[in-house]
């Protein structure tokens, strides 16, 4: 089957510059999250919160959209440094666009690193960047039996945030089985429960955020 | 490039499954629409509303999603006809999987069938599975600036149905925004706004669904 054959060696590719990236990033002492969801978790407005509590933290970002540069222009607006990948319908970022992408920032001058992947569950999950971790967001207006279905997703990432604890009341969503469906995929994986909205388990979060700088 | 070839060539050969799916449920006289959306916009809750008021019309179902029947046995709960095709891991269906699941479908019994794709606002809108008609589901939770990214999903869709409209007053989306952002990427898209939990809406829609029938 030569499609199987074409998608190892854009995997093992990919994988190769991940690894390069991943150098990059220790040599330069740069922590890295890769951030994946659904469209509409809420992404973009996460980083607008933490953004500004993480100042002293050096932040910088890349965004990943199929469309559009309206997610580094929030960025900006922060005063952070921000570069925008544009994949033109490419269904997720990989660690070559990344790396071309760096050559836009300052790594100088960048302590923590977000990359906010293309809104998709599925096909970034195969795809090493070069991060310290993948973090997956999900939001309590989508259904509590997501881990189940996306494993793949569930299982790269370290780390779940569950975003828009605002909504919660008016959703059937339920906090204690997206947990049990999710550490069934994945039993190391930790929790932060969050509303970028209204600035619940914000704190938590960039504490823990500063506390995976390096030293 | 033979990423590009391959691809091409998996296209085309989807294409002519799909032209052949479209040829037989011409001959049955089955009206069918390939649901689309990110994880979480309510595409099973909305079938789960929808079928009992389109009993008379003799629905039947195909479920995609990459792991689990899940979806398929709330489907089944109904008294409908579903059939579950898990992709384990692809990222959308093609016709080819469509066609397969046909087989374990009485078509002579069956008018309006709906196809239910992987949660995934990218990948499934260039594979054509021999519906009538795409449509687009987003939720008021989603960001409304959606159509702008994710481009390629707004153009292939006929008819955009935004969800969850119930938790409208708790979220910043503007109905206006997210209607023209849609119609500057596709100008003939028609629009119904619901609520699959609530019911705002759905006489409106299902009365729609009874229009498209074969007469």
């Amino acid at each position: 089957m030569p499609v199987i054959t074409v998608e190892r060696k854009i995997l093992e590719k990919n994988d190769q510059l991940a690894t390069q990236n991943r150098q990059l990033f220790a040599e330069k002492h740069i922590t890295v999250f890769n951030l994946l969801s659904s469209p509409g978790s809420g992404k973009t407005t996460l980083l607008e919160k933490l953004l500004p509590m993480l100042a002293e933290s050096r932040c910088g970002v890349v965004e990943g959209d199929l469309q559009t540069d309206r997610d580094a222009q929030r960025i900006a607006a922060l005063n952070v440094p921000v570069v925008q990948i544009v994949t033109n319908g490419g269904c997720h970022l990989d660690a070559g666009l990344v790396r071309d992408a760096l050559t836009n920032l300052d790594l100088d001058t960048i302590r923590l690193l977000f990359i906010e992947n293309v809104g998709n569950l599925v096909c970034p999950a195969g795809y090493d960047l070069g991060e310290q971790k993948k973090i997956v967001i999900i939001s309590t207006t989508e259904g509590d039996d997501k881990p189940l279905k996306y494993t793949t997703m569930f299982r790269a990432a370290r780390v779940c945030i569950i975003n828009k604890m605002d909504l919660l009341p008016w959703t059937d969503f339920n906090i204690e089985t997206v947990k049990r469906n999710a550490l069934q995929i994945n039993p190391d994986l930790q929790f932060f429960t969050v509303s970028a909205k209204t600035g619940t388990g914000m704190q938590e979060l960039s504490a823990w955020f500063k506390s995976q700088l390096y030293k």
